[in-house]
Formats: C-alpha cells, sequence, structure tokens
C-alpha cells in the first residue's frame, strides 16, 4: 500500500475524505462488491456524457417480512463506512478494465481514479427505528453513475440487517421482557459475515448476549456460552479428575476433595425424602464432566444436562455438583435443556430445585436459572408459552440468524428523479409502481402517543404541523384517505452524509444506543400493529400534492392500450 | 503488525507453519469466529491437564437438503485455510482473557498463546463430491481443546458452502444443461460475505458466471450483467443523445447518425407485413436509453425490455437497434425479461425475432438470446419448462442465495473417539445418535457405473475388494442389509492436513477442477436419486463389525429404565 499522504490538519487524505469515519466492518465490502451492470451503465452514461447527471434514487422494501406490520431499520452505519471509504484501487481498477469489453476506452478507468462519494449526499431513516413499507429508508443523490455503482452494496448491507434485526425483535416480543434472549446461530449462518452480522443485529433487535467471540470482540456485545455434549462425553469417570481440590468462595480454606463431596451430595440427594426413587445411578461420564467444569468455573457453573437423561442423570447431577460448590460458598448459575419437551423438563427441573431449597434449606436454590436452546423460532417460543414454562433464558440459533421463515427482505432502490425531472417506474403490478420525486418523510403521532402514519410529501412542501389537520393519501387507492391533527410531527429521514451540501452530518451512534432506541420504537407501537396473528396494518400515505404528481406522471408514462 | 521472521528456506515462519497456504479468503475468519463455550471448554479442559488428549470428530449433516436426496459438499478449501493459519494474536488474547472469568489462571493465556493446528489431522471428502447423510464429510482428529476450537468456524464455513453449492446444482438439473445460468443474488444475500460465498459455491455446484463483481475478482468466475430500469428511466428521450456516430465493426467507415438509422428501422418495422400492427408508438426514454447502451457497448448489446411494455415497447425497440447494430456488421447479443408472464413473453420474442429474420434476411436474427430473471426458483423453472419456453439463459438471485427453500443444513460436528476411546452420543431420537469409532469410508459402484452405497468402516478393518463380496448394513436399523459385490470401491476420506502424521498433504485444486469435478460427480449418479419428486434415498451403511460394535456401545450406555 502507498505510504497515506498526511494533510494540514494530520488526518491522512483518505481519513478527511472519510470524515474520520471507519471503512466497512467486513474489509471485502469494497466498491468492486457490486453487481457488473452497474459498471456498464456507468461506462453507459460515461460514454454519452450524462454520468454527472444529479440523480436522486429512493431505498425501501415493498412489504414487511415474516407475515408482520413492522420491520427494523439496520445496517444504516456500514452503507455510511462504505460511503465515507468509497475509492477505487489501481488493481481493482485494473480487474473492472480487464472484466469491460476492451474497445472501452480508457478514459473511463481516469474517471473511476479519481470518483468517491464526495458528491453523493444522504438521507436516511437512524438506524434502530420501527419501518414501514414504500417509505424511503435512504434516499441518495448525485452523480447517477457513482449513485449507481453504490445500489448493490447498500442494499445488501440493509437487507439481512434489517431481516434479522426484525427477526430477533419478534423473538423478544414473544418471549417476554423479563427473559434472557442468546444468539447461538454462528455455526448455522449464511457464512462467516452472515454469522458476524447476525450477532450484530439481534443484539440491535432487543437481544441480551451472544456466542459469537468475534462479534464480541467487533461490537462489545455482552457473550454467553458454558459447554457442549462433546465435553460431557469426553470425561470417563470421575477417577480421572486427578486435581480435586476448590477454594472456598471467600479464600479461608479449601475443600480437598470436592468429587468426594459432590459424590456425598448425590448419595444424601438419592435417599432424600422429597427426592428419593426419581433417579437410580447417574451417568458417571456426566458427573465428572460437571465436577471438572465446576473446579475451573466455580463461580459461573452451568450445565447441559441432557447428554443421557434429564431427570435420571443430568438434573440430579447438576444438583450435588451445586450443592457441593454450595458448601463452599458459591451459587451455580444453572441448567441448559437442548432436547426434548422443554416445557415439561423445565417445570420438574425447578420442582427438584424447589424441593431441594426446602429439604436442605438451601436459599434461592429454586430460583436457579434454566436455559433452553433446541431448535427455537417464534412458533415454539410462543407454543412454550402456551403450555407453561420455567425457562429463564432461551439460546436461539439457525431460525432465527438465518431467517429461516423468510430468509429475504425484498429491498430495493429507485430512480425518483434525474436532472431534476421526477421519474416513475410503472409495472402492471400496482405494489411495484415506484413514488416519483425528491421526497421528505414525517411520522404522524396521535393523542395517545402513538404513531397513526407515516406520510411522504415533496421535498420543498411546507411540512405537517402539529395541530394542524393534514389529509393523508393512500399512494394508489383514491378512496382510501384520512384527515389527520397531528400531536407531534418527527421528520423521518437525518442528512447521514452531507456531502457538498454543507449540511450538518448525523452522528452515528455506539450500538447500544441504537439497541436502546430500538427497544423504545417497539415500545411506543400501538400493540395491534405488533401482534403476532392478524395484526393491523400502519398506514403509509402521501400528501394530496404528491398524490395528484403521481398520478398526472402516471398517465403521462403509461401507453394507452389497443383493445384488438 | 510484528515484522514477519523469515526462516531458511525463504518462507517466513507463518508460511511455514501454514505450508504455503494463504488465509481465509474473508479476513474475518479468525480463531474468535467461535462460540464462547469452545473456550470455556478449553479452559476447563486445560485445567483439568486434559487438553491435550487425543480426540477425534466426524463432521456431517443427518438430512439432506430440499427434500432432495443428495447434497454437494463444498467450503472445504476454506476450512484448511483457517487451520493451516490458525494462530492467536496477542490482541485476540488479551480479548478472550477479557471475556473469561477473572479467576481463570494466566498458565491458559500462555497455553493459547504456543497453540496451532500443527498437532492436527484432517481427513476430508474432496470438494465438489456428491455426499450422504451421515458419512463423515471431515474427520477432524487431535488435542481436545483446540479440535473444540475449530468446532463452530469449521460447521459454518461448510453449512452454507455445501447448501447453496446444493441449491445450484438443484437449479441446474432442473435447467438443463444447455441453459446458461447467471448467479445475480448479491443484493438479497445474507449480508456481503453471504453475497461472495453464494457466488462462489453457486459456480461449483453448475452456475456458468455471477453478477457478483467483487466475486469474480476473487475467485475467477466469469461475470455477466448490462443495465437496469433505472438506466432506461435516466433517459428522456433520444434528442438528448449528443454523440450519435458509431463506426463499422470492421473499422472501415463511420455511422453519423446511428440514432437517425435506429429511428428508420423502427419505422420500417412498424409498418412490416410481418410484424404490422403489434405495437405502435414505442416509449421514447426506453429506445434512447437502448441506443446510447449500443453506442458504448456495439458488440455486447443486451437489453433490459420490460420497463414499459415488452411487445409493445421493449422488444421493438430492441429490434431496431439490433437491426441497426447489423448494418455496421455488429451482432446484438439478446433481451432481457424481468417481469411478468416470461414462457409466454420469450415465445412471442421468439416468433418476432424469425418473423425479421425472415422478412428482413438477417442471419441468425431468430437465435437472439433470450435471457429470464424474475423471482426466479427451482419450482419456476420446472413449470417454464412444463409451459414451453424459448429462455436461453436464467438469471437467479434471492431464492438461489439465500437457499429460500430451506435456509440452513445442519451440519454437526460429533465426538466419536478420545484417549482411543470410542464414544458414542445417544438421543431418544434415532436419527441423532451419533456413529462413534474413528473410521475410514467407502463408495462401492455397481456394474452400470453408478454409485450403490457408501459405507463406514473401523479405521483399522480391511477396506471392501472389487469382486468381493461384503455386506452393508444400515447402522441403526438390524433388518436393513445388503451384499453387495463392488466393481469398484472409492475410498472418500483423504487427508488434506496431515499435522505430525508424515501423511501426504492432497493438493487443494483451483475452482475450475472442483467445479468439473462436481458436475461429473452429478451426472454418475443414478437418474432415480436425483430427480425432484420423490427420489430414491441413497444407501449409506456401516460394515458388520462396526455394527455389532454400535450396538455393544450402546447398550453399555444407555440407562436402563424403571417403569414405575
Amino acid at each position: 500500500m502507498a505510504a497515506a499522504v498526511v494533510v494540514a490538519n494530520g488526518l491522512t487524505k483518505q481519513e478527511k475524505r472519510a470524515g474520520g469515519i471507519d471503512g466497512p466492518t467486513n474489509p471485502m465490502v469494497t466498491p468492486l462488491l457490486t453487481d457488473l451492470y452497474q459498471f456498464t451503465m456507468a461506462y453507459a452514461y460515461w460514454k454519452a456524457g450524462k454520468h454527472n447527471e444529479r440523480a436522486v434514487f429512493d431505498l425501501y422494501f415493498r412489504r414487511n417480512p415474516f407475515g408482520g406490520e413492522y420491520t427494523v431499520f439496520a445496517g444504516l452505519e456500514e452503507c455510511i463506512r462504505l460511503i465515507a471509504n468509497f475509492k477505487f484501487t489501481e488493481d481493482e481498477i485494473a480487474f473492472i478494465q480487464a472484466s469491460l469489453p476492451s474497445s472501452c476506452e480508457i478514459g473511463f478507468y481516469n474517471y473511476l481514479r479519481g470518483l468517491d462519494c464526495s458528491d453523493v449526499e444522504i438521507h436516511a431513516i437512524s438506524e434502530g427505528f420501527v419501518v414501514f413499507p414504500k417509505i424511503p429508508l435512504m434516499r441518495v443523490e448525485g452523480p447517477v453513475a457513482v449513485v449507481q455503482l453504490l445500489e448493490t452494496p447498500l442494499v445488501n448491507l440493509i437487507n439481512y440487517a434489517s431481516l434479522v434485526a426484525t427477526n430477533a425483535a419478534r423473538h423478544r416480543f414473544v418471549a417476554g421482557k423479563s427473559k434472557l434472549l442468546l444468539e447461538f446461530g454462528l455455526r448455522r449462518a449464511q457464512g462467516p459475515d452472515g454469522g458476524i452480522g447476525a450477532s450484530k443485529y439481534c443484539y440491535m433487535g432487543g437481544f441480551d448476549a451472544t456466542s459469537n467471540v468475534a462479534a464480541g470482540k467487533l461490537f462489545g456485545i455482552p457473550l454467553r456460552g458454558t459447554h457442549s455434549h462433546a465435553f460431557i462425553s469426553s470425561f470417563m469417570s470421575p477417577d480421572e479428575i486427578t486435581e480435586k481440590s476448590l477454594k472456598r468462595s471467600d479464600g479461608s480454606n479449601v475443600c480437598e476433595d470436592f468429587v468426594g463431596s459432590v459424590q456425598a451430595w448425590l448419595r444424601k440427594l438419592k435417599w432424600s425424602k422429597l427426592l428419593g426413587g426419581i433417579f437410580g445411578e447417574t451417568n458417571q461420564s456426566e458427573l465428572a464432566a460437571f465436577a471438572s467444569y465446576a473446579l475451573a468455573f466455580p463461580k459461573n457453573f452451568l450445565a447441559l444436562v441432557d447428554t443421557y437423561d434429564v431427570m435420571r442423570s443430568g438434573i440430579p447431577n447438576f444438583c450435588a455438583v451445586a450443592l457441593a460448590l454450595n458448601d463452599l460458598g458459591y451459587k451455580a448459575v444453572g441448567i441448559r435443556l437442548d432436547s426434548g419437551d422443554l416445557a415439561y423438563q423445565s417445570c420438574e427441573a425447578r420442582k427438584f430445585f424447589q424441593a431441594i431449597e426446602k429439604e436442605f434449606k438451601v436459599p434461592d436454590f429454586g430460583k436457579t436459572s434454566i436455559t433452553a436452546s433446541n431448535d427455537l423460532n417464534e412458533e415454539t417460543l410462543g407454543a412454550l408459552n402456551k403450555q407453561g414454562h420455567e425457562v429463564d433464558a432461551f439460546g436461539i440459533g439457525t431460525h432465527l440468524v438465518t431467517c429461516y421463515a423468510q430468509p429475504a427482505l425484498g429491498i430495493v432502490f429507485k430512480l425518483v428523479e434525474i436532472n431534476n425531472q421526477p421519474r416513475i417506474k410503472l409495472s402492471e403490478d400496482v405494489s411495484k409502481v415506484s413514488i416519483p420525486c425528491k421526497k421528505r418523510s414525517y411520522r404522524l403521532y396521535g393523542k395517545e402517543g402513538y404513531p397513526l402514519v407515516d406520510i411522504m410529501t415533496g421535498e420543498n412542501e411546507p411540512s405537517p404541523k402539529v395541530g394542524e389537520r393534514i389529509l393523508c393519501r393512500h399512494p394508489f387507492n383514491e378512496s382510501k384517505r384520512a384527515y389527520v391533527v397531528p400531536q407531534r410531527v418527527e421528520e423521518l429521514m437525518k442528512c447521514y452524509w452531507p456531502g457538498r451540501s454543507g449540511k450538518d452530518r448525523e452522528e452515528l451512534p455506539p450500538i447500544n444506543l441504537i439497541r436502546e432506541r430500538c427497544i423504545k420504537q417497539l415500545e411506543q407501537m400501538r400493540p395491534d400493529h405488533m401482534r403476532r396473528l392478524n395484526p393491523t396494518p400502519y398506514k403509509v400515505s402521501v400528501s394530496a400534492k404528491l398524490y395528484d404528481f403521481i398520478h398526472f406522471l402516471w398517465l403521462n408514462e403509461a401507453p394507452v392500450g389497443e383493445l384488438q
């Protein structure tokens, strides 16, 4: 790499252009991460002398995912990082040149060489907001050739981020606020970046922690994890544990034979009045693994109890170790269930813990934490709630991170204006007609504090005002319209990349703040929009003026049919 | 980064350890890309002095995806790249230390500091092979703590790669050999790496090209792409084209008004005997965009024809430009259809092209290529075949890359032996019981050249021999067994990472060779295993000796129930 040129204020040229914004988290997100046709179009624009025509594109989706009526907007920061650092290397330009026909003129590659996003302006809804179909999540203005090159990576970066954040929010909604939600999906995610993105955006959407260490390091997400079935079966019997001593938690003295103490507790449990007869001989590999894990993590003992038999082996073995720890002043964390009937097992485990609390007078033993983690999704969480369960924490993987119920969000990127001329994309399917013009959008709130409707207006229309009646029209259905007197008006898009406009650049907040914003946003929605079964669609509208203009343009562009 | 130490043979220490193998394609694939519990387990193993116990893990899946009876194995090279370069940085160790309880002993971090995969041995089926449930795709042996750390990234790297390669192969199967298959999924993929991985593994599974420029550069995959709807609507009318001249293809002279020539052809088409009345006024934005694109790419003119109306505007406009190009010695490539009834439109377009060939005596014009690309998947390809169509190339995106029909493959990683002791993982669900022992596996071929059955044996059993009868048993169902006299015996796993075993390391072939291998593998399967509807399951078996051992171990480990 060429040595960076340090300019006057101490920043390198690159850093100055980027406004001090780091590059994308994944270094593979480069200006080449786009479709070839963006380059062929760029060349054709350049060849026609059109490449610097000022274009406005809207990025939006047409339908909420998972059969719901809301979406969480995520992925913005990565988009801004790409834009701030958008610059071709010589190596990349050579590759583009080799990929385009040899007849393409050399001047084009010089043009690419000088290209960056300093003349691009981006307005966007803030990351973590609840968003709805048709409303632009992002408005990208700039030289048409540059903005086209951005299309593919922006759609890629928003699509999965928003989808998985929404999926996380939906899982949180079903699980309830009080449960701990852990994202365990790395191994089943669609590639390494799918895994890292899942961890980031599930946290944003309301999860509490991840198992993914790389994501923990990159984004500061809390990490969780204990041990797997293989750990259990790697042990044969307690005899193989050679170092058996454990210090008391206060350091006051040492128990020389912790394993013996565990075995003594197991016998006590076996012959106890309350628990007697529930189990006979427990599995000795498992007992050895638990004791060994407790010796390594006396303050963090959480055991996977379903390797052999939950009630006849896992739970009694866990309790024996937990009680031996308790004797030394440690408090075991809890158990994890990873198969079978989670509702039933969690209730049985809870009873067992409560019986121990009662019989052996161990305060709070009945509240020992229960984590469940087998192929969970929205449906199974709902079913567990119906059956009644005693689970405190859910570890969710495959269904969460791959968005099994709907693995893609249909984000699109449509030209709405070029050279100050509004453009519309028609389609025989009305839901696919684009809403033309450079626009603003607002969220209007009602008396009870709930958002009532989102409205799009032309860029230069006066904004809706608190206490003033405004007509909100469905963009395509002339009979659907309503007057609204907003109690609060919130402009949705802010300037996240001012280009040369001289506007202030909105700061990119840390992930914790985005997560808090997202949770607040979800809480302020009217409950009927959020419910899983038959949710009420949230209203999305255009101003009367924009409505008229859309339909004027539509008639202008649509060919008049000829019946034959 | 510290300066690399150059050792005797000119390789740095790092390169020497890596055997000259590059690191993972995605630099985010580091030893931290794993679940936290792999580190907590590693610590517990270390604390118990068990970390260097020699363990054998099998990586496999339990069910073929997409309701089919085969899977394409992919992702191996990325696994070997990770393993070859597996080494913690100081920064990563500091993060692990901060993430584990403060009570963890410092010696553990010194252990991590020295850790690499030089003592790990990996046997695997070759990338691009057709594979089946339960048969190990990869056998990973080594110190238990290290192998556990590898579990998550190996599963992550194989899971999506094999899933999407299989999806690509299935799409190819339905489309047929003669069609060009283009992967267009980057924007809808699950994150940037999902997009890059999709492009790589779809090519491996039999696609011909991708739109993803970054993947083209990284892997040498052919690139395809022309223009989008936005390109069309960025033009207003042919009047805005200022540079209208185009040189003849042989350079002999220049047509000064190519746009005028296009317009003249459009009038000829309109009033021609064969085509007359099919269309009236075509859209002028579209005509301008096509003419402009042809001026930029006279040798590569492929036009998206559905922005306004395929038959009344797109096709006539395309043909006018194509015929004007033809006058100058250029041959237009074809059209792309991106909405509506693709079967019907392609047939109508073909008729139109053929009529032009006939009326205007333009050789081969009737064969002008037709690409289709709207939300295609296995089902819609099948439906198009049933209806009859004239499409030559399919551009497939969302359904292909997100594996919409089944977005995850259930790859697992199970301990099968530790310290030379075979281990079994039991489950109430028989399909989840693991097959113990360090094993070999073979594919046995019949007289007609088709593979008949895969068989697993213990590591030290004699291998099946050509012409010798061998009993193949279902691993769990005692009544399912068959004698086979193989005509060919193929050992499935080869040594891809010898560790300290002194074995030869199998080379990692370039992607083109893996793709060819994959196509050959798919072709040699008996057709009834491959068909979409009710395919015959391919048989997977164990030797009689392994069968007996599995069931001996099973009885040994399973608790005897007590009816109460």
